[in-house]
């Protein structure tokens, strides 16, 4: 279903031949209207790629018509020829389309520092424009897919309104490993200035805080869509708890389907003095290689969190430190808990709680484990 | 040579049977003067073994008579015991030799949340003792590893007097991978305020930057005696730079003895706006799973170190960056520049530069590859 869940939009996925070996690559969604209004997140990576700077630009006018998204090339770090190049595809969707390229969208992901092959990109726009569907969101969600080994969507209905969407990559938003595209749509009819507070209520606690590898793209994107097609301006908090849902699903299916990923890591902080502070203490204990290792090895590491935590400034007492992995206390103020033997690891997703004892703010990080395979995915192929 | 090169130091090093494996585990070095100033330079993480609380308040005195270090056992996350374990420790050492318990350093190196078999350390203390020789600098380096392949000494010789080392860990001080723990020791007639300076400036352009994997121990200790034993002090600006040289050494050889590393990489950033901005921007560089997992797989990906880049606070312009990769510019103006299939990636050292053009300060970090063997090796073994 993804973004033609909602009513008001048509979407097509297309082998336009950017990939080498054939497989879809271009997608192509459209907002019908009657209403186009918009909201945009970017990567705050400081090397942006050209459809970055681009779709940001058109973002600011809360109103898009359309979006193109390719496959098999980030046009990232190609200089003014890749801003043209995607100048150059939002005016050909423009143009086939009837509007301005002002209200065209642009996203990439692949490889960084190659240039799209644009000789078959453009002819695919026609192509992609061809089979815009009522039913086409699963083969656009097929088109951007990468090294994701499934295509990742979700929809959440409500009374009489809808909100869909689809993502791509293994990662986060700010940082994101390899590229985050997501769009999603509503066929609510919520002006940009509310989808822009919904969508940014949305990605802080959700893609912000899935963390896989802590690296940032240079690409990331989420985009929400509003055609108004239902007539129904559903109640803000109803609205965005619905949109958080969304991304919140997808978030998780990312982390499921991350690069060479064998254990979905739950990191959970626990009274802290601000929420601040839980993040923090969270992206510390998800980024660090020697636990996400010892996850891997079924290792109940509690050791690598404690120090993992020593390198924040949040506010906490060292020996005031407890830590819960899958339920069991092995961490009690700062020391040895209960018996370690009695963790079960077996099973994919794992659960790690720290307690900072200094307060009553929380927050939950997601990420993974580190693995040989990881390694393997991301030595061998060239992203 | 290691810590017994210097004149006026006697050292041990043996198997107490801390491990279990029965390896040696026990090291000791003494400092028999005539003078016994020191410095010492410890982790930053918050969460301190009780070794490192212990030490710190050892070198407010800038006296130490002695260090005992032991590996097998981190004596990190054990609470008052472990405190007492410790102050058990020095009070045994300082008994032995006829000093106070508040001359005596303690270093402890191994798995985090267990606490020492005391019942076997305090004995072996007494055997070290029986042991102590002027040629026993290289059995106590022998005895404080953990992980490490071989160990690590270092010795530079000047006009009469000498600065001579030991090493154990495969990471650096702040932050640190394992425990990083150095003793340095020279016979020139150096104050303990000198002897800090020194250390300092050492090790802030040493230890680090050597950042392995981007994890800082609980344990990590840098320790500096001076026996006075030739009666010779040298120029402040000499004895540093010997100091520096001997860090500078024993930081290269950890990073060579890396776990699971195939490649060390030399990450160096030029024209920066301040020293601060290429540290950071080489930190980032260095921690970057996915550029690590790219130089393991022999990719010169300069996509990932922009990307890396992007994501500091540094003074530069993304359209201003150049990188070369074993001398080869493949980014120019923050886009593809010299033919990437020019860089020769088949040798272990690889030579990244990051020029920011925002300036005229530099500087180098030390990192390694990403490797399934680091996976292995941490996923394998309980540190």
């Amino acid at each position: 279903m993804s973004v033609t869940a909602a009513k008001g939009f048509t979407a097509a996925g297309i082998a336009a031949g950017i990939k080498e070996n054939g497989n879809p690559d271009l997608a192509l969604v459209v907002n019908n209207g009657p209403r186009r209004a918009a909201a945009g997140v970017f990567t705050s990576n400081r090397v942006k790629a050209a459809p970055v700077l681009w779709s940001e630009q058109v973002l600011k006018s809360g109103q898009v018509a359309a979006v193109v998204l390719n496959s098999g090339g980030a046009n990232a770090c190609t200089g003014p020829k890749g801003f043209q190049d995607t100048h150059a595809t939002a005016e050909k969707a423009a143009g086939i389309l009837g509007t301005g390229a002002g209200e065209i969208a642009v996203c990439s992901t692949g490889l960084i520092g190659v240039t799209l092959p644009m000789d078959k990109l453009l002819p695919g726009l026609e192509t992609a424009a061809g089979r815009l569907s009522e039913h086409g969101g699963e083969k656009a969600a097929i088109a951007i897919k990468t090294t994701d080994s499934v295509h990742k969507t979700s929809v959440v209905t409500k009374d009489g309104w809808t909100v869909g969407g689809m993502a791509k990559g293994a990662g986060m938003l700010a940082p994101g490993l390899a590229t985050m595209l997501v769009v999603l749509t509503t066929d609510a009819d919520v002006e940009a200035e509310a989808l822009d507070r919904a969508l940014r209520a949305a990605t802080r606690v959700t893609f912000d805080r899935v963390d896989s590898d802590g690296c940032m793209s240079t690409n990331d994107t989420v985009l929400l869509l509003a055609s108004g097609a239902t007539g129904v301006t559903p109640a803000y908090e109803e609205f965005a708890e619905a949109v958080r849902a969304v991304c919140d699903d997808l978030g998780q299916q990312l982390i499921r389907d991350a690069e060479g990923a064998s254990k979905d890591i739950k990191v959970e902080v626990i009274n802290a003095a601000t929420e601040d502070d839980a993040v923090e203490v969270g992206r510390s204990i998800a980024r660090n290689n020697l636990l996400k290792c010892a996850i891997h090895g079924e290792d109940p590491n509690w050791g690598r969190v404690l120090s993992a935590i020593g390198t924040t400034k949040a506010a906490f007492e060292p020996d005031a430190l407890d830590v819960a992995i899958n339920g069991v206390w092995v961490c009690k103020n700062g020391g040895v808990g209960e018996d370690r033997d009695k963790v079960d690891m077996r099973y994919r997703e794992v659960h790690i709680v720290a307690d900072l004892g200094a307060g009553d703010a929380t927050a939950t990080i997601w990420t993974n484990d580190l693995t040989a395979d990881y390694v393997h995915e991301n030595s061998a192929y060239s992203s």
